[in-house]
């Protein structure tokens, strides 16, 4: 999965032959077909791997740093999908890349559509825990529209058209403009 | 450049051939080559179309219709990235491509800068004529975010992560808060 998500950073989805990603693995293609079946086996494997190791950069703590509390975790959250580290770059690029191929492969729109899901509902929920008198719509719109701005500054970020500091002001502009909005 | 940006909006920035635009203008290859130079040239004559195109249909008011002040402007410059038209798709679906693109892509990298930064200033110009006491930072900052937005939502609107009108209500609610944070 560490290749496959390689393989699409470096390349696109678009680019993604088995032969490159079984030499990236070091392993034969046929033990890849036998695992994944097929290329959308590949690419829904490879987007869960990506979610589960945003899930981990985003959220990690060195074991002598204090908790966090809610307005913390939140931040931290969305500001640590902008850092200049080989693992978020990549993870980035084949997110975006993953979305933007779902526009023309609908095999993929049903997986990325869960996946948004499930982010939304993870950045509502801690808005929820800063703001416990926001309504559940209005939290979920709040969540939508930062994650999706994050995918919007991300792509402009790695496209080189946002240095990367500001995308994180931008962002974490964002967050409190939204915390502001739910006030109410 | 309406048949590269069909061509585009169909198979993707990474599936344009030059033998299939020239089929779907109609004309031969060899004159694509005279005007174009290349696949660079095709690419950046095609940002320019989408881009003209959307600052066109972004802006129209019918004959009978009232001019708008400065609020509606705004909205309707953000919103009317959102519709449900042939035009609109291919031209949001072009212009995604093109922003994927460039991540791998460096020779897009340029011409697409320039063309966020001429859109930021343009949406930074009509909040700075609703809110005149706004700085210029803050201006700046807030059509950054308020552009990015329309990526990402539109990326995930294109790629059926997010229902059309939603999207257009998560913009305008985003609007409101850049309008109310510029208060100041």
């Amino acid at each position: 999965m560490e290749a496959a998500a390689r393989v699409i950073a470096r390349r696109g989805v678009r680019g993604l032959r088995v032969e490159e990603l079984a030499a990236e693995a070091g392993v034969s293609t046929a033990l890849i077909y036998y695992h994944f079946k097929d290329r959308a086996g590949i690419l829904h494997a490879t987007l869960e791997f990506i979610n589960d190791r945003a899930g981990r950069y985003t959220t990690e703590r060195g074991p002598d740093e204090p908790p966090l509390d809610a307005l913390g975790e939140l931040r931290q959250t969305l500001l640590l999908e902008f850092q200049d580290t080989p693992e978020v770059r990549e993870n980035s690029t084949a997110w975006g890349e993953l979305r933007a191929s779902a526009v023309f492969d609908p095999e993929l729109r049903e997986d990325l559509a869960r996946a948004t899901l499930v982010w939304v509902q993870e950045v509502a929920e801690l808005l929820g825990r800063v703001r416990p008198m926001g309504g559940a719509a209005a939290l979920a719109g709040s969540a939508e529209r930062l994650t999706a701005l994050v995918e919007g500054l991300s792509v402009r970020w790695l496209s080189g058209s946002l240095p990367l500091a500001h995308a994180r002001d931008l962002m974490a502009e964002a967050v409190d403009a939204e915390l502001e909005r739910l006030r109410g």
